[in-house]
């Protein structure tokens, strides 16, 4: 369904040579030298030759929000109908995504994946509903299998036509009362751990609600026993809406060889389901912040990647991702215009 | 000397109400927050009045370079005519700090406080010379009283200029072959702890050379007894010409309620100085990243404070500071212009 491109390697020696001989110790920009090879690597795939002015002039970040049937329980500390006003928030310039991406430059746009209702057209929401919100899933499957395949086009078509407009780089956020519960979930699947350990505060629910949560989602898990091998059955019982469709996102960008930006827990399960579905994926991934939700670090460690910031945040709607494209283009700024040993007759006394 | 005011309390719980009545759960921006709180205290306290939109209109950097006696003893990668190299370097845009402060808008200033040799005036480099590099301290006490005392006004009267000039952010960066060995040894004097623990690799010496650096540290610490409650001493004992201009620097800026961007280990070390002349400083300081050099950790415990970028760098030159604008800026764009729960028809659950 997904084909993704493999980096070829044939210029990862050029890259690391370019960025050695910048007038700096070997190493010494740390993470911003690991992504700058990165980038260099993916768009010098891309073009079949080795790029020395990396270029992002069209960064995308899509919102995608839903509801969850899981919410009734409780499991969170505002209920479903903050999800339709916090998307009308967001149409309306008001949200901490909103202030980001206009200070950092980002193209956002905001998709319903299936909040319980609609919002008016006026609002310039794109609709893409998979239905009124998710079933309740610790007593059923969350969604159809006919609903995961759908969203999977859905994400990874919204996606494609950004591409095609000229977006080359992109983000996802998210906004679903209750979509905590359901990445915790997947999370539990995939690395095989009880609720207890992935099930955290959300954005900020008490100590006996968060016992009630983990107590719901475990039988979730006793009660849907899905192998991480189907990855789309993962989607089906414990998935959400916008989850499922930032997965096909994420897959149709990697897919195009388009460098993602993954924000916090929430894209990072959508992340991960990506992964087991084709894990070449990685290769274009650049994981923008720590979320300070306690399971997301052990996702992190599932990927074996340190992302770009840990600033304590556990908002969602992408805005972590957000914050990271100044951190991105530092990266490329380094790697494009800063001088070299020779350049600038520094002594070369690192190489 | 220098008499750092008080912030006043009287706004906390006015801005602390702003920040905790726009349309995101509690806390959930982490580190923005409070930054945006300690830029709302500094700039309210200015003007004695409820700042609502923060601003930072003309950012500067200012980078100290100067050479160090130690040096001559191999502790570092490079030999001491890289200092001067890497000055031109700056001069003609190359370094990873000019790129930087180019992507983000910091003006950039270069000050010679004192390298082996002045380059020629048509680098536009501002001439701050204390003498030719700082004595040999593992033998002898780096500089004089009188040049410690210099150094400090110098410092802030480059400041001050650039503040009269309308910087209302101010940053430092510095250049010096040999100066992770005079801030290691300011640190070992200040947490009171032996070489081995304060000294590392500096931006990349081996494990040979990294033993000599400690053992010539200790050998300079037994020979300097200096005590923690005379900072100017420490200065003269251990420290480096661009350590001593930044300590004024940072003064200044603190006394006229600028607030203040900390870069790496060597800039820290200046403001623990800065700290032990007066305390109130540290109102004023927003650290900016967390340096690779093992030591800088310790000294960010000192401060008990957590800097706002983790990307494992180990530069210096000030590039971890320009780094943090943009972070910076993200704060104050969230305290300014997101939507409090009320205007964007949110349902406050949170307060």
């Amino acid at each position: 369904m997904f084909v993704i491109p493999e980096l070829s390697k044939q210029f990862d020696a050029a890259i690391t040579n370019r960025i050695n001989q910048k007038t700096k110790p070997l190493g010494a920009l740390g993470q911003l030298e690991t992504l700058a090879a990165q980038l260099a690597q993916i768009q010098s795939s891309k073009i079949n030759e080795l790029v020395t002015k990396l270029a992002i002039s069209k960064p995308s970040l899509i919102v995608f929000a839903a509801d969850h049937g899981i919410a009734k329980h409780g499991v969170s500390i505002a209920p479903s109908e903050v999800t339709q006003q916090m998307v009308m928030n967001f149409a309306t310039g008001g949200a901490a995504v909103n202030v980001f991406c206009r200070q950092f430059g980002w193209q956002l746009d905001v998709v319903d994946a299936g909040m319980l209702a609609p919002v008016d057209d006026s609002f310039g929401i794109i609709e893409q509903r998979l239905g009124q919100g998710t079933e309740d899933f610790s007593e059923q499957p969350a969604m159809s299998m006919e609903q995961v395949q759908k969203g999977l086009e859905l994400g990874s078509e919204v996606v494609k036509l950004k591409i095609q407009q000229g977006a080359d780089l992109i983000a996802f956020g998210e906004m679903g009362i209750g979509n905590t519960s359901s990445a915790s979930a997947i999370m539990s699947i995939i690395l095989d751990i009880p609720a207890e350990k992935s099930v955290g505060a959300g954005t900020g629910i008490d100590e006996t609600s968060l016992t009630k949560k983990q107590a719901l989602i475990q039988q979730a898990l006793d009660l849907h026993q899905v192998s991480i091998d189907e990855p789309l059955a993962i989607l089906q019982a414990v998935g959400g809406f916008e989850i499922t469709q930032i997965c096909g996102g994420i897959l149709a960008a990697a897919q195009q060889q388009v460098p993602v930006v993954i924000d916090g827990f929430i894209c990072t399960a959508a992340a991960m389901i990506a992964k087991l579905i084709n894990p070449s994926i990685q290769q274009y991934l650049i994981f923008a912040h720590s979320s300070d939700e306690q399971g997301h670090q052990k996702m992190l460690d599932w990927f074996d990647v340190n992302p770009l910031l840990q600033l304590g945040m556990r908002l969602g709607e992408g805005s972590g991702a957000a914050l990271s494209l100044p951190i991105i283009q530092a990266a490329m700024s380094f790697y494009n215009d800063m001088a070299s040993f020779e350049q600038a007759n520094v002594e070369d006394v690192v190489n």
